[in-house]
């Protein structure tokens, strides 16, 4: 029960008899009315207490997204969408957890390269591992591409998917973000997880594309996400079916790249995996620009939505000047089209579920 | 209600008193025993009633599905599997509709080829589109792989996405099976349909994993089987993202064939789109083999099922010797492995929907 309902009540409990005035009916009239007056407000309270985005401020944002909501699942309204219809997708990095200071698949990948240094000795001489193995970032980002694809051979093939997936679930129960000293998966956005299950419940089917793993993604995001492995897509390096020695099937990664889910791939990764076009896309960088722009070209109600990082203090506010790059194009053509445009810091109440 | 449960409702209106013999008390007793026999038969005549595989005929085959799907959704059993791990894979042609004479894409493929025909005046001497439009399949399949892919990217590439779907849905509600002069879609196995929805209702996520185009099955798989376009697998062309000359977004099918999902590619595709092991599998040929391979080769309870085509009355009988080709070792695993073998002549009770 909300405190101002338990307020209302005491309100109705205390009503001194006098102050109601005149003849006995009328007094109970007045009760009546008060009572009904109670029983809407217990409506109205329950309303209000299930608020499905508690973690967003009211604003322009968030009513664009419950307004967004209500039209499409209006049956009989002009803009009603039936659920099968009701695609959602998400950007990962950056609008669903941080990307901060480095996308967590890459300290994954340094992490697995401090993992099996021992069994490759050579590393400690040899570049680009050298330079993870020292923490010298600066040398290993200047390696560029050549370097940091040489990094995720090493880390995320020549072994089973299955293997591989142990190695993600193991990282992922047992490392800590630099910054804030918690489990990556405690730094998963609370107004978006909360915007997930809404969506939800509402009908939706919500699917995660992004430049990410694919099989980095799936082993947690339906724990962490309520999103299952089949509705996550993301890049991918070529698998191979092979029977194993022991006579038994095996999925090989293998070290080539397959798919990489970003920028325009993203939209072929939603025709590839979903074959339908989403109606709600979010993003936040210009690699998700043509997603954002594949679906607001379809036709009927449609949503995009932008989260802009501006608050350095709960979290971190980078713009057109951040390592992670691929900044601009995205804001600007979310500003002059009009989507919704988050700012962490004026439209999310918390960040991270710790900070509720 | 059954003509069992009226039949027995007559036989207590009818029941002569005297037949009951003895004192009030005791016809009353009876009769409420023969009441209670009656609530008996209305509940057993319901379960009867709702027999989910009403088109399978009882027997070993049916029975290994029915103990399967009970024991995976069995709460507390040994051998319960949480309804987000009940992943069902079935391939298409074949296991869920035939593919004879040829498999359907094919004849949709060379019904293109005539339809586009008269835009491209060259075809009438030129192979192997000549052969197409004089239906001369001899010469066409003499022109072996190259002539089938030049059909194939004559008529399933050079457009967007949502053109070739418009084509895939023009056709497939005009087309009609030459020996059985129906659409298409009227040829989807009845019993199938059960098994689909029956796992359905039981938890399970049914997918279509076939080494058909996926983008040639997904614009009517949700009508036809239930199956969404995220739930279905295939092979499928390179898709590139463009920007069109209106500023538009579109998604172009290129002339590249992207991924086969078809043998080995199967568990590739399943581990793709699904990342996760199927529980049940279902096929009918060797394309499906490593399919069902990877699916039995993972921990708890699995089913592995194979169609076997012994049926040229009601459909096509056709095992080691069909141009379709493909069918030696998949049925020999099946068998050898103890596998249901499903006899479409002796477990199918009705093959086609307009069979019952």
């Amino acid at each position: 029960m909300s405190r101002r309902l338990r307020f209302r009540r005491r309100e109705i409990l205390l009503l001194p008899e006098k102050r109601a005035g005149g003849s006995l009916s009328r007094r109970l009239l007045l009760r009546a009315l008060l009572v009904f007056a109670f029983a809407g407000g217990v409506a109205h309270t329950a309303f209000a207490q299930t608020d499905p985005l508690p973690s967003w401020n009211d604003g322009a944002v968030k009513k664009s997204i419950t307004d967004f909501v209500a039209r499409v699942t209006t049956q009989g309204g002009p803009d009603f969408v039936p659920p099968a219809e009701r695609i959602a997708t998400f950007d990962n990095d950056g609008t669903l957890w941080p990307e901060q200071p480095i996308y967590f698949q890459g300290a994954f990948a340094f992490d697995r390269v401090k993992a099996i240094a021992p069994k490759n000795p050579a590393w400690k001489t040899q570049q680009p591992f050298k330079a993870v193995l020292e923490n010298d970032m600066k040398t290993l980002f200047a390696s560029g591409e050549k370097g940091l694809v040489a990094i995720a051979v090493a880390t995320h093939a020549g072994m089973p998917v299955e293997e591989f997936t142990k190695t993600v679930l193991d990282w992922i129960s047992t490392a800590r973000h630099p910054r804030f000293n918690r489990p990556y998966t405690d730094l998963v956005y609370q107004p978006m997880q909360e915007l997930l299950a809404y969506l939800r419940a509402n009908g939706f089917k919500t699917f995660i594309v992004s430049g990410g793993g694919i099989e980095f993604m799936r082993p947690w995001t339906e724990k962490v996400y309520g999103i299952p492995p089949e509705q996550v897509v993301g890049s991918s390096g070529v698998v191979k079916f092979q029977i194993g020695a022991d006579g038994k099937p095996v999925l090989m990664k293998e070290a080539k790249v397959e798919f990489i889910d970003d920028g325009p791939g993203k939209p072929v990764g939603i025709n590839r995996f979903i074959g339908r076009r989403p109606i709600l896309a979010f993003g936040n960088s210009d690699g998700d620009l043509q997603m954002l722009q594949y679906t607001m070209a379809g036709t009927g109600p449609r949503l995009a939505l932008y989260v802009h990082h501006d608050d350095a203090e709960r979290e971190y506010a980078y713009d057109r000047n951040s390592h992670i790059g691929k900044l601009d194009k995205g804001l600007d053509e979310a500003r002059a089209k009009s989507w919704p445009v988050i700012s962490m810091k004026r439209d999310w109440k918390a960040i991270f579920p710790f900070q509720r």
